[in-house]
């Protein structure tokens, strides 16, 4: 039986893989399947990479901002031709986390899965046959990929891409931070422990609410001037002082500020971070990915006087229903996005975004895909 | 210059002394004398103790209530006469955590000051001259003391005192990190590690707070049926699985507890209590005061997939503040305190009330005072 339908076939372009562990990575020409039950195939315009990538490279998340280019069956939220984000965690709308109103860690399309896509646990990338795993459900390296529905998110196609694609991650992961798990209010004192994309964010976000006082904390003595662009008030460089930081923050805050965020991926900067907010409702928010020591460890007496440790996931933000809204805010300027691009590079340079993250001479790359 | 007004003289009384660590306590006589500024010295009429005083004792809290007995310069809140309840941790409403309503770790009163007065760093005690050291604050196992009057709280005069010294510690911690902390909310999964008085107050206060699952944790098969009237619905021990404790409970609540409580003083169990949440927005409530080993320990993931841990100090109770209403809640029986009181001992029988403790065969023994 003939149908009118046109079916989606295998697409040849261009995708970014890494063989192993830790290698550059190596511009290949990959087969893109069609997209199976609950996922759109779509074509990327640009993406950029956090910090986390290089720690999920190295040991074993994007963002990127693109356009539908083909759905599978069963999909009825997307059309071809529409603007998505796509996140590292997704939104099934229907497991007993995506709907409590409390959490934004999906049972479906959370963390746990890896490399393969949901429904059939297979990849839809090959070269030459041989399969060529996802990378962070989203895998954005790739002229086309192929994501899960619910790790797809439909966007205003007034928004410039190659800027809100920045909204993937890291930078609402700090905005969410500020806003949605601390919950910063009005005149406090905040902590920031790591000032990159992350911690830069959770300051202008602690800046929109009021807080007084926001202290930056990073051994780079670069990030002092940029800091002060996202609110920063003071910075602290830990290799400029003889007593431990935390030390030095209890002394100028008066006993510990009253939110402490750990954007660096230290588990060790975690139990500082602890120890630098107050007794009474000192909050320590944890955002990063650790790269070496997975334990977190702090004396009881730092919770029992009154502190308390939480850990914050993109934010707390909802993907698909709170990222549509949260770019709608950026198009009326409630927040900076534009300025934490600091290099935009074209896809064959794809390695030199991940030396400029190593070695932290930038904020964010943007990686402009062929047009 | 004559004057009319009475002044306090020594008083000579007896009082169990402790001598070393862990050495059994000996009645002796004591003198005490008159308050200094700010103190009032008090009658005891009848203590209680909590399993932290075994703690405290054994390594270098008690709960006691009442009758002014005379009071030192500058006091106007207190009246010989009155009926207060003494606490661990006081309220000076003056410092910044007082003055906040997050916090109840007064920061001139707090958990800092140990065996002799704020005022003069000296102890009031003394036999045949020698000085004897305050303990926690109250030293309530004497026939008289002198204490801050910040950890003094006037109560009412018709609440029967053997029962309410009960709420100068355990219990109050164990309804207030259920309510103040926690903030349970109905319908709710709760799981609590140790069911001691501590732990029984917090299931009390689940209960009240209309929670549909209480599962209660002790490795001892006795509190299994006596769990039941405070409220525990579903009892665990450890012992009876061959798999850890933290997987059952991960198993039979299809993922996690909404709120987990640590109440035996054990960091591992802390640990523990954060892995039986769940993702998202579980929360572990630690209130236990460690035996041994300081630190907590807990995998980063833990925190980054959505969950908090968080310490109660005395429930989150102010005590000034919150105390006289909770006695006033207990006398509209709202709570249960008459439950808790296993045992009723004569003062010269303390020891008696230590063994009981440490050998978990009591839930509080309530010590009389020689009339």
């Amino acid at each position: 039986m003939s149908t009118s339908i046109k079916q989606p076939q295998v697409i040849t372009c261009k995708a970014a893989v890494a063989w192993g562990a830790g290698q550059p990575l190596v511009v290949e020409e990959v087969e893109v399947n069609p997209p199976q039950p609950e996922e759109i195939r779509i074509k990327v315009v640009c993406t950029s990479l956090c910090r986390s990538d290089i720690t999920a490279w190295e040991t074993q998340w994007p963002q990127c901002c693109r356009i539908v280019e083909s759905v599978g069956p069963g999909v009825t939220e997307f059309n071809e031709g529409e603007h998505v984000l796509t996140v590292f965690i997704g939104e099934c709308k229907t497991c007993r986390q995506c709907k409590s109103d409390k959490s934004n860690t999906c049972e479906v399309l959370g963390l746990e899965r890896r490399g393969v896509m949901h429904s059939d646990q297979q990849t839809r990338f090959s070269i030459k046959g041989k399969p060529v795993y996802h990378y962070c459900a989203v895998s954005s390296f790739s002229e086309y990929t192929v994501v899960h529905s619910g790790c797809a998110v439909k966007v205003s196609s007034i928004a410039p891409l190659e800027k809100i694609c920045l909204l993937s991650c890291g930078l609402s992961a700090g905005l969410g931070a500020a806003w949605n798990v601390a919950d910063i209010s009005k005149g406090s004192t905040v902590v920031i422990f790591g000032l990159g994309t992350v911690g830069l964010s959770v300051a202008q976000g602690a800046k929109a609410r009021g807080a007084s006082r926001i202290i930056g904390v990073d051994t780079n003595p670069e990030k002092c001037e940029k800091a002060k662009a996202f609110g920063v008030t003071e910075f602290l460089n830990p290799n400029d002082n003889n007593e431990p930081v935390q030390q030095v923050i209890k002394r100028i805050t008066d006993g510990g500020a009253d939110y402490s965020f750990e954007c660096i991926g230290d588990t060790g900067m975690i139990t500082t971070a602890l120890q630098s907010c107050c007794d009474g409702w000192g909050l320590a928010v944890t955002l990063g990915v650790p790269k070496l020591k997975p334990e977190v460890a702090a004396h009881y007496g730092l919770f029992l006087s009154g502190r308390t440790l939480k850990g914050s996931l993109f934010g707390g933000w909802k993907p698909k229903t709170d990222l549509p809204s949260l770019v709608n805010r950026y198009l009326k300027k409630e927040f900076m996005v534009d300025e934490f691009i600091t290099h935009n590079l074209l896809f064959e340079d794809i390695n030199q975004a991940f030396n400029l993250m190593k070695e932290g001479k930038c904020l964010r790359s943007v990686i402009h895909m062929p047009k």
